[in-house]
């Protein structure tokens, strides 16, 4: 995303999502995830003590919860914004759509 | 509630926040925990196994992640799609400070 | 639970469950957490700002999460521990029930 | 990990920690969950919309949050209740480290 914004005259059809721009930052997150699962991995061919093994658990739950955070705060922004500015029924969708993804996060 | 706002003679429109219509809905809700918790207080007192006790108290703390999410949603719904509709800054303010409370949702 | 222990001859008053000791502490706790929820009736009552309502649910949920983490803990020391010294298939169903528990404590 | 231990010629009966017989299952599980991560950067790559890529997130924190509980499940049944057998103060210690370990999961 450089020279167009959300709003602009003609946006591509994949201009689109809120976390667009932050793309780059999100995937070294998941890369920087992945290579803890495969930490993990390691650690149980070794034979690592259980508890270490799931104090690294719990860091690689962080970090998943934190990309999704970051995701949801990105949709808030951009995605449940633009509804709200449209104005119509799409808000109550989009609210109720978000609402049940925080729901999924919680139950996790 | 019926008519007038909670010890307000002349409410301006905004007096109200989002989850003011659910008023009633919601102090049933909290009254409903509030008697799980006398109820934990008395499995406690008459030495209940823990595990049930521990059942209970997923219950309550269920319950009140439900009452949390609900007053989530008519907050999006509200506050935070007014901000959008406003413009300006408001709505950046706004996302970020219900991405956060929603962090300390999940963190809990 | 009024005079004599699962398979105890002679139980004493504290053949009872992990938690008794600590009776009094989480009387006192689940005092506190009823308060607390009391507290965010008056706050939906008096129309507080959303944000500082989910605050305010977030710490309830954290306090009773604390509850059960100690409960649980006193469980595992007594219970879980005391079915290991019998020996036998005890704690297979000791274990299973507060892996369980857990889980339930997890998906809120 | 075939025929012998981690790096141990003669692996006495207490080299293994509780998971060891589970661990073909672990490292299957693992290797799923790494998987689902890579299919998350796939999403985030494709431009997927916001709202299916939490689907996918909360996804990969429950089977991570899964295999935790199974991990601990099996600490449970064997080495906190081989300290229980043992007696002495390592019951104590081995409870402690176990409900922080729990309590770590929980604030995740």
């Amino acid at each position: 995303m450089t020279t167009t914004e959300a709003g602009a005259a003609a946006p591509s059809e994949h201009a689109t999502h809120g976390y667009h721009k932050q793309k780059d930052e999100h995937l070294k997150r998941l890369r920087r995830i992945e290579g803890q699962i495969r930490g993990l991995q390691r650690m149980v061919d070794e034979d690592v003590y259980c508890i270490d093994i799931l104090t690294q658990v719990s860091a690689s739950t962080k970090a998943l919860q934190s990309f999704a955070l970051q995701l949801l705060e990105e949709h808030l922004r951009h995605c449940v914004a633009d509804a709200a500015v449209k104005g119509g029924d799409e808000i109550d969708a989009k609210v109720e759509e978000a609402t049940q993804a925080i729901a999924r996060m919680l139950r996790t």
